[in-house]
């Protein structure tokens, strides 16, 4: 069953090309970016100046194609795609929580941004903690390596 | 510009009707679900076992059309409907962080899910607190509210 989704702003951030970048909104500490609401859409920005943060949902558009099992970034095994956040998957479907600065207009002035500029925009929802925060996770084969994500880039392996 | 993504999957939870529906999974506590994946995408949850919690993304397969302002199920006041959660959005991406409980061949069995019975599964990620969970957090109009979100329930006016 085919899903339809509607392109509703843009993401401009330095990031042009996929090496290079960092793998989390954790390694992109400071790293600013832009997220362009599209003209129809930006009466439902309205009070979104008052969050600190905003959960982007976009569409990986560099990603072509998918492997049901891969290596991550941070590992040398291979995983199963949903246990990674890789962007080739079988819906290429981008999820960052980023620092919000100031809404000026359409546009979103964001921090910690990991996203490659240009991605097309479907979604900004508000960062509530009490929704989207968990006590007590536990985090799987990354346990031994999250806190060193800051440190670690992407290559090029899904270009 | 339109953007095409496939359903994976189908959510099964106890909620059949909008109206009664906890709020979010914090209002949600304890209440179970089952993530059922379809067999071609089932090789890719390899791993996610070791995880406590999933970000499950999906579409509000029973929301129709939506406004840019809504006033939502905590608050009296018009909300711009990106500084809200509610499911009548410009693209009605849902967006739930679960327990993950076990994995059983195709199936998740998850709990504290605030979804209605028969949501198409798009995407599954891993939750990772070093990626989506970030410090010195506000959440404007939310604020005085957010405490008390899980002795709230839905009504039927996103129905």
């Amino acid at each position: 069953m085919k899903i339809e989704f509607r392109q509703i702003g843009v993401i401009r951030t330095p990031f042009t090309r996929p090496e290079g970048m960092p793998i989390q909104p954790a390694g992109a500490a400071g790293v600013k970016g832009a997220v362009e609401v599209f003209e129809e859409y930006r009466e439902g920005l309205k009070d979104l100046e008052g969050f600190s943060h905003v959960i982007l949902i976009y569409r990986f558009h560099r990603s072509r194609g998918f492997d049901l099992q891969v290596t991550p970034f941070m590992d040398s095994e291979l995983r199963g795609v949903f246990a990674t956040r890789a962007p080739r998957r079988p819906n290429p479907i981008g999820l960052s929580v980023v620092r919000l600065d100031a809404v000026e207009g359409g546009v979103l002035r964001v921090r910690n941004v990991d996203i490659l500029d240009g991605a097309p925009l479907l979604d900004i929802k508000p960062y509530v903690p009490e929704f989207d925060a968990p006590d007590d996770v536990r985090t799987g084969w990354l346990e031994p390596l999250r806190k060193t994500v800051g440190k670690r880039k992407a290559d090029d392996r899904f270009a």
